[in-house]
């Protein structure tokens, strides 16, 4: 299957998780500042986005033997939790931009923008709880529990790196950044919606540590292939500010492999403008740590590590996973895991 | 009941429901950012703190016939609901001090704060479900679908008022003010305390509407209290700085009173301090602010406002909620209103 194609896929696959979204969020109220509140949470949904999750959750569902019914309120749900998160995210972040326009912080503030992140954290759970009517009392409690370790893990890895920028870290492994995204990034981009699909469609609980194994090295290559397009991206398709990262001082696979190559003296130079208050950097000190970064290939090294965690996750899937899927849907994840790796937003 | 043994109660309830937020919430792990994370969780749990949400939904559960094993895990749910909601709320409103001490975004930064109020939240939906084995699953959801109401009710009402902030809205009325009341306070202080603990008791359904009446008025003279502690209590005992709601700029009944009394030259004047950015405003605004307050006894006409929604709560619960109520608890009830809007912490 072509990227086109894939895109395609994902794309009308979208258009269904929207629809529920928008006839489940609330959409006006009488009370002048509610009315404001519903429309902040239907802000972030409203935005065009890949709706990678969801899909992943549809695919695996109806490659499993699912049909799309069953398990659409849990592929919305998931979307609203990638929703209200990056509403947070953004303010922990100070990131301006997402999907291409301003963040909700920056139109509202902080204080507003938190709250309604709440408020639609809630409202994840309420429509969780829809499933009761549609997959039955004891799935929707098995995919309760799956979200809330899902949850837990984000939650612990968002901790992990917000916690090296504020304590100034810098004395990280390769190990270290790959534990870190394992918890943000692995669990909601690609375990929980691949497995969760899965078990809506009656995959054997036997199989959760094979999507677990298959999951951790798909979702790692996926954020270092985001990384990589913070860095290189085209910022029409990447929709987020290219080189928010070092703005932002994270550490990424990038920074960690420059930090090794370079010598003890750029090492001193690089960490100190990183290490600076986002509003105290320059264009100039930007361009500097990209200079290096270009210099060192390191941009050229993780999308590598990228590439090659994801053939990885393709023979995991393809050794423990695929037994039972339905042919034209392995096929079709086969190439969705180089649809992660090669994307361009 | 006097206030001295309605206080012992609470602090005895509070000691059962702390045992078991503790032995729940997770305590160490080997990686330290993520020790640090669990650290952040456990400190407002584990500031003094009264316990009356979790107190009140333990003595309504006693005073129809249920006994406190089948209501604790929903009493430490609820009193870690208040806990990550205020860390949020600190955040939202810039409050520099929680339970007389500083608040976690000024301990370790606004990201991390943000974030480990979301991880808090996770924790509250996590041990809501552990009533499974303890109330059955029927139980579990109805007791689940009453936090989802109190949590939409919640951050609706928080984001009427910060907006009224963030819009600089001063054109307002009682009527608004009791409206904005009872969305962000009434229902997490009284209703959903007061109803849950019923509920889980056995009692009937039909009744729910009477709680709701009861804990609108009760709700609102408590948020009335706390908003004349804030200008004249004793900041030992308040655990908050004095003030403070002068500083952030909140739309409270005394101000709301003020404005109505006042010249409109003073309206202007007054207007003119409230308005200004918290680090613009000085000891000399808020002195002048307060001068207004005590010349036109605002205070004290707030004061009596609340005494009066007390009073009439008082009433709701003898003549359409205590019939079937223990009598011993009836009384503690009783008592305990008074206790809220008399409390001088």
């Amino acid at each position: 299957m072509e990227n086109g194609a894939i895109f395609d896929l994902l794309k009308s696959l979208k258009s269904e998780v929207d629809r529920r979204i928008f006839e489940f969020l609330p959409s006006a109220h009488e009370i002048p500042e509610i009315d404001l509140l519903y429309q902040m949470m239907r802000d972030y949904p409203s935005r065009l986005g890949k709706g990678l999750r969801p899909g992943l959750l549809l695919i695996f569902n109806r490659a499993f033997g699912g049909v799309d019914e069953r398990a659409l309120t849990t592929a919305a749900a998931l979307e609203i939790f990638q929703n209200w998160i990056v509403i947070h995210d953004d303010i922990e972040d100070q990131s301006d931009l997402r999907r291409g326009l301003p963040a909700l912080h920056i139109k509202h503030g902080v204080p507003l923008a938190l709250n309604a992140g709440d408020a639609l954290a809630g409202k994840m759970w309420e429509l969780l709880l829809q499933n009761r009517g549609i997959i039955g009392p004891e799935m929707t409690m098995a995919v309760f529990d799956e979200f809330l370790n899902m949850y837990s893990h984000t939650t612990a890895g968002q901790h992990i790196e917000l916690n090296w920028v504020a304590a100034r870290k810098w004395d990280l492994a390769e190990s270290d950044y790959f534990e870190m995204c394992r918890r943000k990034t692995a669990w909601y981009t690609v375990i929980t919606p691949c497995w969760t699909g899965s078990l809506i469609a009656g995959i054997d609980m036997a199989m959760r540590d094979a999507f677990i194994d298959f999951g951790m090295d798909l979702g790692v290559a996926f954020q270092i292939q985001d990384d990589v397009l913070n860095l290189a991206g085209d910022i029409n398709k990447y929709g987020k500010e290219i080189g928010g990262d070092l703005w932002e001082g994270k550490r990424t696979l990038v920074i960690i492999d420059l930090l090794r190559k370079c010598s003890g003296k750029e090492r001193e130079f690089i960490i100190g403008i990183l290490n600076k208050e986002r509003e105290k950097k320059s264009q100039g000190d930007i361009d500097k740590v990209l200079g290096f970064i270009k210099r060192y290939g390191c941009i050229a090294y993780a999308a590598g590590i990228s590439q090659s965690l994801a053939r990885r996750a393709q023979q995991t899937f393809m050794d423990s996973i695929d037994s039972s899927a339905d042919p034209h849907y392995r096929q079709v994840i086969i190439d969705l895991i180089d649809f992660m790796v090669s994307r361009e937003l």
